[in-house]
């Protein structure tokens, strides 16, 4: 008998007659012998209706009093789920994020959970009870309620497979696994089985919208084993684990035997500025970074070309809706260290390939240049972490190139 | 400058323009100068709203969790109207009842309230910040949400403005005050520019429409001074108190030159039982009410008749819903004691003349009787409190003797 933490999100719970099809699946889960704490999402569209309520009362509603508000979406749901579940004779209870001791910082719509205080859980569970738990949201010291933002819901369940120790967490949504490449791009991307938390999170530029990549990181951290499954059909889903042994339950395939390309991202979202003829020496690189921090600016991709006469180009891409606060910020900076020029594009994106196995084989860089040359693509700069080479290519490209890659590294479905 | 506490039923929050009206009053007020905690109910039918959705999902909703659901409510409404406050310029924050200190037993759907825990109320108004408080909830000792049942959400009001010491509870609705018989009876009714806990109490078999008596009970305890006023105008309203001094603020009459009868009362939920032949020994009453109280049923009027030749006629009322059970029950005590008959009948109202002077003054009694006898309505049955003279009548002719017994104690409106 194994304690497994699962979450359904939104659609899963939309209306009366799924939750007591998520009911039917929780209880058959149960007879099986497992124990079980499920984290539910709001109902359908219930957040987004709630802040439209809000928005009929004000244009800038105050941030603790809309957590607070908001919180009630997964409470109405977790509730309901519980009851369709004492409805078919299993034992259940529904908590808040509070009552199921979700500590918070104060960071309202986005808070980051402090810690998870497991009392009331493990005494719900040994009582033989399923506990529902209503995801996205937690508690400050202070006992204000707080929301967790994007990703929340998936986060709760992470957060408490981890702090009760659990089997795995089975985050249930409206697609089934995690497949090689984006299935609105690629028309024929496999299904992987598993993959690492690192390989997951850098392929969260599509896979984001399977799994918040901060849920992931959370699970990385704390090694939780997470499925990420349908909640409408029984297919098996992807597992995301750390396992390098190949010592996966349910019959994945062995880590060793594995293609070590695990998938083709890409992100449209670039924006690029170069600044020109920066003087070689040690702090320039902070002089220019550190205020674009200050302002909250995310720097994504770092490029500085070798120097030529001590004068060097530096490159780096941001997110396009930041592109022209970066280049406020970096034009007073470039002339107060005499770099003379600064410019600034988009129509640009980025394409990865990902896996965690590349370092240890070569010629897979060699082998994604000469994919994009044959397509005629120009890479525009290029930057590889241990389990990922991004190419930055014109936008225009990008559906060709995830799928030329695709095929290139025998990604398709079998 | 004040501590006030306001409460703002369903209605006078149902719409998002409602929440807008409500946040100018409360402005306004504030601004005036007072502290203000203010309470409210859920947005017009959300609470049934929610009550159907549970029904979709269970025949039998669970108590613990169709109270976490139902809380929901209350929430909701409770943060617009902060962030309304906000929109005005006014430093607000939303507490649910968890937050606010509200501590009940563990009676699911109509918890009481144990105790008010003022902190986290105290350092908000402390801030300078109107508190709006979700009512009709609470949070037992185990951190489990309750709701209070009917009249929650004036109770919740009382029983803060108690733990405050605040100057008075202020129960905004959608009428203006209590009169002197129910509206829809007597067409020209008075409305009561003060009465008394007791009074109030007394008229609750109206009055419950306009404030329930829990509430007036809890204010009675705790000496609150409470008013009762209409959320959409400026009409003065009516002041629940216990002042018999004629030290009433806002110019109410002296206590001592007003009328001593208050109003008349009437309710139609009447169900008699006669047990005939009672033997008149010790600890009858005990052996035929102690069965009736363990199952739950309240019993009204107790009437018994002087005995004769050892033998007595013990005659009480309940509610029509409980006569059925109630006759059931008392058949076989009534057997085992030797009374050989159980006489069970409906079609009866009780009428009452309300008022806490009337012991002092000689009269009151006969001149009601007389008024029913020129009516040609008979009496069936007469109980007498301090403050109450009571007759059960046939259910048919209550108008009737509601309307008389306005005229003749002189309560018509001026």
């Amino acid at each position: 008998m194994a304690l497994v933490v699962q979450k359904y999100g939104g659609s899963s719970v939309g209306d009366a007659n799924r939750i007591k099809q998520v009911a039917r699946r929780i209880a058959q889960r149960r007879e099986a012998g497992d124990d079980l704490v499920v984290v539910v999402s709001a109902m359908g569209d219930t957040t987004d209706e709630l802040i439209a309520l809000a928005e009929q009362i004000t244009g800038e509603p105050e941030a603790r009093e809309l957590d607070l508000l908001l919180s009630t979406g997964e409470i109405v749901s977790s509730t309901l789920v519980s009851m369709a579940l004492k409805h078919l004779g299993q034992p259940a209870v529904a908590l808040s994020g509070a009552q199921a001791g979700i500590g918070t910082d104060r960071r309202y719509g986005r808070a980051r959970i402090l810690k998870v205080d497991p009392q009331r859980l493990r005494r719900e569970l040994d009582e033989g009870k399923i506990v529902i738990v209503a995801g996205f949201q937690g508690i400050t010291e202070e006992m204000d309620i707080t929301t967790l933002g994007r990703g929340g819901s998936d986060t709760t369940a992470v957060a408490i497979a981890a702090a009760l120790g659990a089997e795995r967490c089975e985050i249930y949504t409206d697609v089934d696994g995690i497949y090689t490449a984006d299935p609105r791009i690629e028309p024929r991307p496999s299904k992987l089985p598993e993959i690492r938390y690192e390989e997951m999170l850098e392929l969260a530029s599509y896979g984001a919208k399977v799994m918040h990549p901060r849920a992931v990181e959370l699970g990385a951290v704390y090694k939780v084993r997470i499925l990420v499954a349908s909640s409408f059909n029984d297919s098996p889903g992807t597992l995301i684990h750390s396992t390098s042994s190949g010592q996966v339950h349910g019959g994945s395939p062995m880590m060793e035997q594995r293609n070590k390309v695990m998938g083709i991202a890409c992100d449209a979202d670039v924006g690029r500025i170069t600044v020109r003829g920066v003087p070689d020496r040690p702090g320039i690189a902070t002089t220019i970074f550190e205020p674009l921090a200050e302002a909250g600016i995310s720097v994504d991709t770092i490029v500085q070309n070798a120097s030529v006469e001590r004068l060097t180009d530096l490159t780096f891409t941001v997110a396009k809706a930041d592109l022209k606060r970066a280049v406020e910020i970096v034009k007073p900076v470039a002339q107060s260290i005499g770099a003379p020029e600064v410019l600034a594009d988009t129509g640009l994106a980025k394409v990865s390939v990902v896996g965690a196995g590349m370092q240890s084989g070569p010629g897979y860089a060699a082998r994604m240049f000469r994919t994009l040359f044959q397509e005629g693509i120009n890479i525009e700069l290029i930057t590889t972490s241990e389990i990922r080479i991004t190419c930055i290519i014109d936008e225009g490209r990008t559906e060709d190139a995830v799928r030329a890659l695709h095929l290139a590294f025998e990604l398709e479905e079998a």
